[in-house]
């Protein structure tokens, strides 16, 4: 048996490297307490089910594409900057990490479109910062004629080439920064039309 | 021996049939060949390779769904609501023909991803379609400040998630409808907005 204390934090790591060295489809609760040597019942005091570790594995890596764009929040820019910065950060996570590590991405997608809870919470909470954004802009005069939070869904959806796992195969094309580029402009034209 | 003339598009009937039957991974020429009754040979005049006869079958389905887009282009409509046409047409016929037949529509999905210069074709021709209905949206000053080929590509890709294949699994949220709609209006204040 292990001689050092768990923490989820210690299981959440070995349980990246199992699915890492296994795949989506076979990492499992036993697997993870095999590779730290302690036994089924010591992870399942953390951890009541495979679906809870891999939802727990989620969200984790989704928090850590979410973490920047928070402080980008709360930094003192103009509203289009700081709603550029938003999404750039947002897609540049995405295409970097698909980029590094193109299998390690494949399995995060797959245990993504699995953990449809935890998917919604990170996207309701990319939502909220777009929105919030989108208000500062309306009320700064920037932004005129739309409303925050319809507008912050459809931003995130016509941007979706971009940051959603499906499409990780055209990220390769170096084509895909211009083309962001002029998804872009013609949406913040959009925004900042005076009715 | 088959007692009937064989045609590319009997071949091609056959194809999408044996194709439907033992999916994209396996049909290949022999197997439509066994399926007409015909030598391996007879196939091979018509097509010359397994990627000539899966490119015709991607070609085939890609044209039923732009053709219907090439009759759109000449009625005699205001441009924003042609251009609004066009694009709900290929958002309806992919979605219909996703929910109608789930597995021949991935089947067809998977054929259109390794048929790279025919789906190339068929996307440059939906780019044309809708450059021109906005060039006719600039001269009759509907809209204003934009490039039209540039714009036509930024329609194409911001609406990815209604009409790409990657996102079949969306279309059967019923709420994909409402979100075209605004995603929609953004575009169009884009490209209404004077400078």
């Amino acid at each position: 048996m292990a001689d050092f204390p768990l923490s989820k934090e210690i299981i959440l790591d070995k349980a990246e490297e199992v699915l890492r060295r296994f795949g989506p489809a076979k990492a499992n609760l036993l697997d993870v307490a095999r590779a730290l040597n302690v036994s089924h019942a010591a992870i399942y005091k953390y951890y009541s089910s495979k679906t809870a570790l891999r939802d727990a594995v989620t969200e984790r890596w989704l928090d850590r594409i979410t973490e920047p764009m928070n402080a980008i929040i709360s930094l003192n820019l103009p509203p289009e900057v700081k709603l550029f910065q938003l999404v750039e950060h947002l897609i540049k996570s995405k295409q970097q990490s698909s980029l590094a590590d193109p299998e390690m991405f494949a399995t995060y997608a797959t245990l993504a479109s699995e953990a449809r809870e935890v998917l919604e919470l990170h996207l309701t909470h990319i939502v909220d910062l777009l929105t919030l954004t989108i208000e500062h802009g309306i009320t700064a005069g920037t932004f005129n004629g739309i409303e925050p939070r319809e507008t912050a869904q459809a931003i995130l959806i016509a941007t979706s080439r971009f940051h959603h796992p499906s499409h990780a195969q055209d990220w390769l094309n170096p084509e895909i920064h211009y083309s962001f580029n002029v998804v872009w402009n013609l949406l913040m034209k959009g925004l900042t039309q005076r009715s």
